[in-house]
């Protein structure tokens, strides 16, 4: 696809998310314009589903022409796929650095779970978990799960580092990352994108209770979390 | 609806769960079999989705009539609506036990996660938490939001017990009932009915794993779990 985006259309309009309408300012850059429309699609399918969404509805809610999307995006499906990988590459990007840190298992899966946290908990939660993964095709759908479960098991990989150096305690790896994800996952069931509860917060008090767990710890050995 | 049962199609059948057909042991009580009919239904939806299943393929998994299933459903919506109750109604009574318990909070919330979890670890799970609101309709839609409700208050109610009897540590009551039940809801994503990994295994590494967190604890601290 490689229709020239349409020229903007100048208006007076409030949405603050459109590179296309923001006047003296406007951006030229192609990512940032690629990054709003997917931006707009997560936001859409996140407040209506992804079948009562056409690309119509997006093109109007960043006030382009409906070609000017095909120049980001093949389809309707490729959208939702690009809204699943907008939030799974944060996730993915603290992944491989944790694994290639030497800090302990502790500290870099701290730091997985936060970027797992904060993606969830971004428009493009609802993309992540709560899209039916027969809405992506088979092909894409394929690479979702494939993707998704690298990410379990680096999960894995982290939590069996943190076992073997002593920073976390003993625990079966599969199933305290399925707990893990499952507790992070159901974040898009929950939170509303216009919550007055910072994703920062939700991210800190998880992963609190996941590392101190439900019972009380004495003075003495609590974490000296930053 | 009123309609007497068919007569039982006398079968050598070789599944064993149809009370219609289990010759010389026939139990003719009705709750019994009604309960057959919410499990097959159960059964189904988690293994083909609720669009794919009709009632036509529940009647012929139980090899009773059509007619038969209205004698104890309403429709299939009724039908997923009794799959949802049928899971939900043992979280419900763990609920209720703990509730008007004189045990330590920590014990009280312990016996209510292990009552949630293995709902959804049974084949009610997929009803209980992948079906869509929307296929239940408005009205059963809206018990079941407000059934979902009540536990989640009770689990925060039991964990306020325990911050304030001191058997459990200080923590946000809501975020972490929503971190407890998300983990739990998820089973319901990953475990397969057919898996050799038993529900009560799942229980307890949950248990264990929101109990003691990932964290290391000294020995003396460690909680005498039964």
């Amino acid at each position: 696809m490689s229709i020239i985006p349409a020229p903007p259309a100048r208006q007076a309009g409030t949405e603050p998310d459109s590179p296309w309408r923001s006047g003296g300012k406007r951006r030229r850059d192609r990512e940032l314009k690629r990054d709003a429309v997917i931006r707009a699609a997560a936001r859409a399918f996140d407040a209506r589903g992804f079948h009562n969404t056409s690309l119509a509805d997006i093109a109007l809610a960043l006030q382009v022409t409906k070609p000017t999307l095909y120049y980001y995006v093949e389809n309707k499906e490729d959208l939702l796929f690009q809204c699943f990988l907008a939030g799974l590459e944060g996730i993915e990007r603290t992944l491989a650095e944790a694994l290639e840190s030497h800090d302990d298992g502790r500290t870099r899966l701290r730091r997985v779970l936060r970027g797992y946290a904060l993606a969830i908990a971004s428009e493009y939660g609802w993309c992540m978990v709560r899209a039916a993964d027969q809405d992506l095709g088979p092909e894409r759908g394929a690479q979702v799960k494939a993707r998704k479960a690298g990410i379990d098991q680096g999960i894995r990989r982290l939590i069996r580092a943190g076992i073997d150096d002593g920073s976390l305690g003993t625990l079966d790896p599969k199933l305290t990352a399925f707990a893990i994800a499952g507790a992070l996952n159901w974040i898009a069931h929950w939170h509303r994108q216009d919550s007055s509860l910072r994703p920062e917060t939700i991210a800190e008090e998880f992963i609190g209770f996941f590392e101190r767990g439900l019972l009380p710890r004495p003075p003495q050995h609590r974490p000296s979390t930053p």
